[in-house]
């Protein structure tokens, strides 16, 4: 299988561990580090294409599974895809279909070719193999698309033997069933918290020599420390000339330690969901905008932050909008937190080029904490 | 009582009834005919002020009533006023609670000083009288404030006789109570579906000198051609050299035919209302989007439609979007909706200064209808 030229990864700068890079994509270049929003359903939840584009978001995730089953992956290789179905003209990544299928779904039934299951939507019986996944993938028509994989529960040493000799099994048959030059396949090490298991998991994904290697089945249950340690231990092992992607990570602390532990690309839901549950992202911690402390606080959600919300509009109104039911309270925060997780990536690759990125961390790790106090 | 300078209407063409003006308030020049976006709690729902911005809105409603129970009028007030609060800079327009409490409100009392009423949310006690709702209104700091008024059954005449004596002299009230040189108050003509009654208020609130006159108490029960006999009526009675704002009008045919009748301002929540019941307006009828029959339907809503939502999306995304309940369709929805009202009455101004008003009329007369053929 041939690629198109533009699958091609500039390491620019190295601090330490941490990388900046440049990864060419047929809809435009990613500047890594990156932490992109995620749009489930061709969407990022109550948030417009412009709107993504005001906040600086250059690459968009969405989902073979959840595409597969509404619309369906057809139509929208009839609408043109999935760039133009949703109008977002910059990269999109696809997942395979594999975590949702292993978090979502009842009456999974896994064998070596594939998996069963029924549809979180209606019940209706389903199958997805490597085959189906890269299928399904290739009608949606991402930039980059992600092997089918198995994701086990982390702390299960058997399971995770198996799955990952699944998992390795259906990489080999997503690359040979590829055919779009258009589109990247990243491979995906999983071997939940066993070192050793994860090893050998990106010594065989990286001998498959796709453009990107994933590091999935993390932010699934482990300890941060169990993260960033095998982070630590994947770093000498994966590739230097290829981006590495870490799957569903993504709050303030765990962009920063990933980055520092040499990843590239991170997606996360976090920030929309937590969005719609009130509460805002911010360097310095994290706000619960329905608290009544806020009915009469004129300050942004973060006087530093320069996204359409912070410029605009004042915590005692975000707490109005919340309080009034009003749906422009997920929308004006989601804006927000995006554009904070976008512009800390950015700010990272800024001091990996600077070479003074442990400083940056450092200043971070000292003024960060989980719940900011409200008076801050 | 003296008028900031601003207030003041240039009466530009005239077409038969039908008028185009300029009306000059503190924020900015109303070009009229205008179409205003409701904004009923500080926000139009689902729409950011940017988005406003860029479908051409100028002037946004809210509501007295709304604001007064949640978050409270001082508590706006404390925030720099509704312009500041809300982050619209452009001129605002509030509802004096009159028709929300008559509406929205149970256990009314009403006496010839005011009306207690019970909060819609939490059954709290509350009082409004003219001094109140003008003391609310200047507290938010629109541009243009309404009187305080009784809204009764437009069919039932001893009840509109009681109700217009009533209206009027708490329309004097609000007149004296007002303090603010840099809000303009616009009586409201009441008197049902009855023409003397109509005529009787219409010359009783003329002769009070408010720099703007409306109509209230339509839309509310009686039929279209009472609406408009209404308006025929009023059309000769009214000041000529006054904006006058129809209350609460807003689907395509009335908005055409008010205008015809001579009314210079309208608003309505039926466009942000119908987006979130996933109907959308053209000129030539209404498309209920979630229909199968868009599943695969690349054409946007209306191909003439210049909106973001028409530019952008197909209706098969749209519908994708309402079936996946995504709170993205009720944005973009709500996007084309209101751009098609303000264009509408923009292209009526232009058709009146071009002394075309007429065949703009007759060419929108053959080609709407209530419900769009899904196949146009």
């Amino acid at each position: 299988m041939e690629y198109m030229k533009p699958f091609s990864f500039d390491l620019i700068a190295k601090d330490g561990a941490a990388r900046a890079g440049v990864f060419h994509t047929p809809h435009g270049e990613l500047l890594t580090p990156i932490f992109a929003p995620v749009g489930t359903q061709a969407t990022v939840k109550a948030i417009t294409p412009a709107q993504l584009e005001e906040m600086g978001a250059s690459l968009v995730l969405s989902n073979a599974y959840h595409l597969y089953l509404r619309p369906g992956a057809d139509k929208i290789a009839e609408c043109g895809g999935l760039h133009k179905f949703m109008a977002w003209e910059k990269p999109i990544l696809t997942d395979s279909g594999g975590f949702q299928i292993f978090s979502q779904t009842n009456q999974r039934k896994i064998d070596a070719d594939g998996v069963d299951f029924r549809s979180h939507i209606d019940g209706s019986s389903h199958r997805f193999t490597p085959e189906k996944s890269i299928a399904v993938q290739e009608s949606l028509g991402a930039d980059i698309i992600m092997a089918f994989d198995e994701c086990p529960n982390p702390h299960d040493r058997t399971y995770n033997e198996q799955a990952l000799a699944r998992t390795h099994a259906w990489a080999e048959r997503c690359l040979h069933a590829k055919k779009r030059p258009d589109q990247a396949l990243f491979g995906i090490v999983q071997g939940g918290i066993f070192p050793d298991l994860r090893e050998q998991s990106a010594e065989f994904i990286t001998s498959l020599g796709t453009p990107g290697v994933a590091i999935g089945g993390l932010s699934v249950g482990e300890t941060k420390d169990q993260t960033y340690l095998i982070l630590d231990h994947l770093n000498p092992i994966l590739p230097e000339k290829r981006p590495r992607y870490l799957m569903g990570v993504g709050s303030p602390e765990d962009i920063v330690e990933a980055i520092l532990r040499g990843v590239d690309i991170m997606d996360c839901v976090l920030p929309t969901r937590m969005a719609r549950n009130h509460a805002a992202i911010t360097l310095r911690g994290q706000l619960n905008l329905r608290n009544a402390i806020f009915a009469q606080d004129q300050r942004p959600i973060d006087s530093e932050c320069t996204c359409y919300t912070c410029r605009k509009f004042t915590r005692a109104y975000l707490r109005h909008l919340i309080v009034a039911r009003e749906m422009l309270a997920a929308t004006l925060i989601s804006i927000h937190n995006l554009h904070t997780l976008i512009a800390l990536a950015k700010e990272l690759r800024q001091a990996i080029i600077d070479n003074r990125v442990q400083s940056f961390a450092a200043n971070f790790r000292s003024t960060y904490q989980k719940r900011r106090p409200p008076e801050l």
